[in-house]
C-alpha cells in the first residue's frame, strides 16, 4: 500500500473550510509564515484564518494587512482571542517557554467556546515534562482535539520508511544507527540568534530539538517505543563566540548552557534492537558523512534515510534500501530461493520537495481528512487521543506526552549516571 | 615527521639473529601460520626459530619438516620447552582460553633461563581481568620484556592517523563515531567453527577482539584513554544455525552465549570528547556502509577510517583526511585566514598491503630495532613497561592489562546498568 499516495483519495470537502485562529503568525519574521501559512494557503476548501494574536495588536494588524487576510480578526490578548466564536481551530506557534502560560490560559478561557474543536501546537508541547503534563491535562479537561507538530511523521521518506519495514522488506530489524549533526551548538553564534536557544532552561535544545524529533520518528518509522536507555549529556563548549551579520568573528563570547553534544544509547522495546546515537552540536559541519544519517539494519536487508542537517522533520532526505519485495499477503513463508528472486533495491528522492512547508502541509491535510472525513483509507475513532505508530491520523498531545517522558529519561540517565528502563507506554 | 618510514633509517643487525621458540606454530591450520610465520620469514637477518610447542610432539615435527625449520627443536611439554636455553624469546599463538595455564607455567619454568628475554604473546591476554592480571603479575616478577599481538598500532593507517592527529591537522577533535561489524556472531555459524568462539566464558568474543582491538586503536589514535563510560551488551541470538562446509544451512541450531551485539557510549579523558560505538555481531553485512567505520571529527577537520571488517587490526583499511597541513613548528599561531590557505585533503592506502602478516610483521621489526638499536630514531628506555601512545615501540602485557580494565568495566557497565567513571592509567 502506498501511503504517501493522498491526492488520489482525497476530496474537497462540500463544508465549509475550517476556521483558524493563528497565534503568532507574523508577515516578518518568525516560524510560521515560512511553514504553517504557505502550507494553510495550498487548502483554502480546508481551512480559512479568522483570528490572529501576537504578542502586540500591531503586528498582527500588519500581518492582516499584508497577508489580506480579509476574514481575520486581530485580538490584544489571550482572554478575548479564546472567546471567540468564529474559530473552530487554533495554531500555536509561538517560542516554547511561552507555551504554558498561553495554552492553559487558552484551554480556561476557550471552555464555553462552542465551536472551538482543535487546538494544534508545535514541538515541544512544553519546556519540560512537568509543563507539557500540565498542558495534556488542561487539554483533556477542556475536551478539545489535540495537535503536535512532531511534522516529520508525515514526511513522504519516513512513511515509505515505516512501509518498507512495516512490510517485512529488511526482516527483522537486528540494529540502528544515528549520527546527526544538530546545528546551532558548534563554536560559534549569530549576533541574532535568539539567546533562549542556548539556555538550558527553556526547554528548546539539541535533545528536545534535533533529538526529540529524530528519535520520535525512529520509534514511528519501526512502531516501537524504548524499553532501556543510557545517555551521557556534555557541554564542552561552555562559551560561544558571537558572528556578525555577514559571519564574520566580533571576538565576544556569550555563555552556553545548553548541551552540543548528545550520546544516547538504547534498546527497543520490539525485538531488543539495539540503538546507536551520537548528535552533534554545530559547526564545523562533517566532511565525509551528511549531518544525518539513520541507518537501519534488518535480517533481510538495510534502509538508510540521509539528510543535509540534524534536523529530520524539516530536512529533505534521501532514502535508500536494499532488501525485499513486499511479501504477498497469501504467498508461502519465505525461504532462502525465495528471498533470491525477490531482491530488490530504491532510492527514494523527491528533488523539488520542500520539507519546511511539505510536512506541516501534511499534517494540515490529516486535520481536514479527520475532519471533512475526506479520505476513505481513514477509519480513526472520532477522538483521536494519540496517533502511535499509525499511518492515518496525526501526533497529538499524547504522543507529546510519551515523546516528553522519554526526553526527561534522557537527561535523568545523564545526571544519575544510570541506565534507566522506560516505562511501558499505554 | 613520516612514522611509517622504517626501511629508511633502520638497519640489519651486526648480531646473531634472536632466536625464537614458538608455542602453537603449526604448518597445516591455525593463525600463525597465517600471520607470525609470513612475518618472520621476511626478517632472517633479526629472527630465527630454534624451537617449537604444540599440543603434541608429532604436529611440532611435522611442521618443522614441512616448514624446513633445520635449526627448531620440537618439544613435548612446557617445563622441558622453558628451560631450553637456545632461545631468547618466546612467542605464543594458542587460543585464549589455554594462555593462563601455559604462560604462569611457562614464567615458572623458565626463571633460570640464562637466555630468554623477551616473551610475545597474542591478543589476549587472558581468558578475563583475573587470568590478565595473573600472568602479568608472573611475568613481571620473572623479569621479561613482554609484548601484546595488538598489532593494529603498527597498521600503516593507524599510524598515519595518529600522526595526523597529534600534529594538530584536525584541530582539536570534538566527536568520534565508530560503527563495526564483527563477523562470527550473527545468525549462522560454520560447522568448522570451534565453539569457544560462542562462548561467554572462553574471553574470546566480540568484546575482547571486534571491540576490544579497535577502542586499543581509537585510545592510540587520539593519546587518550578513557575517563567515563557505559555499555549495553545484547545477546538477541542464543541459537545460531550452522553451516556445511559449502556455507549451505544444515537446519541443526546450537546455542550462543556470547553477546552479537554491543552499544558502547564514552568520553576520552583528553578533552571530554564524546565517542559512540556501535558493534554488531556478524551477518547479515550492511549493504550501505562498510563493515569497520571510524569518523573522527575536529574543530578544523575530519578523519575517517574504513574497512570491511570489524577487525581493524587485521584489515586493509582506507583513510580519508580534510583539514590543514601540519603547522609549522616555528610558524605563527593560527588565524582564520591562515587556516584557509592551509586547507588540505589526502587519501592513504595501500592498495596490495596485506594486513595480516603486515601489521604483525611491524611489530616483529620494533622488536628487532629495540633488541639491536637498529633504529636511530628510536630514543625507549632498556625496558618498554608500557607503550601507551608512542609511535616507536610495542605494546606490552602492560597495555593489555590496561585494554582488559577497560573491556572487564564494559561488562560490568551492562550488568549493573550504570555509567562507570574508569579509574586514571598510572
Amino acid at each position: 500500500m502506498n501511503n504517501n499516495k493522498r491526492s488520489a483519495v482525497s476530496t474537497v470537502p462540500k463544508a465549509n473550510p475550517l476556521r483558524v485562529g493563528f497565534i503568532g503568525l507574523s508577515a516578518v519574521k518568525g516560524w510560521a509564515i515560512k511553514s504553517h501559512y504557505p502550507a494553510i494557503l495550498q487548502l483554502p476548501s480546508q481551512f480559512k484564518i479568522t483570528a490572529l494574536l501576537n504578542s502586540d495588536l500591531e503586528s498582527s494588524l500588519n500581518t492582516i494587512k499584508k497577508l489580506k487576510l480579509t476574514h481575520a480578526k486581530a485580538f490584544a490578548d489571550v482572554t478575548s482571542f479564546a472567546s471567540f466564536t468564529d474559530v473552530d481551530m487554533i495554531v500555536v506557534s509561538v517560542k516554547v517557554p511561552n507555551h504554558h502560560g498561553i495554552l492553559t490560559k487558552l484551554l480556561e478561557h476557550s471552555v464555553k467556546n462552542p465551536n472551538l474543536k482543535y487546538l494544534f501546537v508545535e514541538w515541544s508541547l512544553g519546556s519540560n515534562l512537568r509543563e507539557a503534563e500540565d498542558i495534556y491535562k488542561a487539554a483533556q479537561k477542556r475536551g478539545i482535539q489535540t495537535i503536535i507538530s512532531l511534522q516529520g511523521r508525515k514526511s513522504p521518506y519516513i512513511v515509505r520508511a515505516k512501509e518498507l519495514i512495516s512490510e517485512g522488506c529488511i526482516g527483522e530489524i537486528n540494529s540502528i544507527e544515528i549520527a546527526a549533526n544538530g546545528g546551532w551548538y558548534g563554536y560559534e553564534r549569530p549576533l541574532k540568534s535568539p539567546s533562549y536557544l542556548y539556555d538550558i532552561e527553556s526547554g528548546v535544545n539539541l535533545i528536545s530539538h534535533s533529538f526529540g524529533h529524530t528519535i520520535d520518528l525512529l520509534q514511528y518509522i519501526t512502531s516501537s517505543y524504548f524499553s532501556e536507555i543510557n545517555s551521557m549529556m556534555f557541554n564542552n563548549i561552555p562559551y560561544q563566540e558571537l558572528l556578525d551579520e555577514h559571519g564574520k568573528r566580533t571576538g565576544k563570547k556569550v555563555p552556553k548552557t545548553a548541551p552540543d553534544h548528545l550520546l544516547f544509547q538504547a534498546a527497543l522495546a520490539n525485538g531488543n534492537v539495539p540503538v546507536s546515537c551520537s548528535f552533534k552540536g554545530g559547526t564545523p559541519v562533517k566532511k565525509f558523512t551528511k549531518n544525518l544519517v539513520i541507518d537501519i539494519h534488518g535480517t533481510k536487508g538495510d534502509l538508510k534515510l540521509e539528510g543535509d542537517a540534524g534536523f529530520a522533520e524539516i530536512s529533505n532526505l534521501v532514502l535508500y534500501f536494499c532488501g525485499m519485495k513486499a511479501a504477498d499477503p497469501g504467498g508461502p513463508s519465505s525461504t532462502s530461493k525465495a528471498d533470491e528472486a525477490n531482491e530488490t533495491m530504491e532510492v527514494y528522492h523527491l528533488r523539488n520537495y520542500n520539507s519546511v512547508v511539505g510536512n506541516i502541509l501534511r499534517i494540515y491535510e490529516a486535520i481536514a481528512d479527520f475532519h471533512f472525513k475526506s479520505n476513505p483509507r481513514h477509519n480513526l475513532p472520532a477522538k483521536l487521543e494519540r496517533q502511535g505508530f499509525l499511518f492515518e491520523g496525526f501526533p497529538t498531545f499524547k504522543d507529546a506526552l510519551i515523546l516528553h517522558r522519554l526526553i526527561d529519561k534522557v537527561f535523568q540517565s545523564s545526571e544519575e549516571k544510570k541506565t534507566l528502563t522506560v516505562p511501558i507506554v499505554s
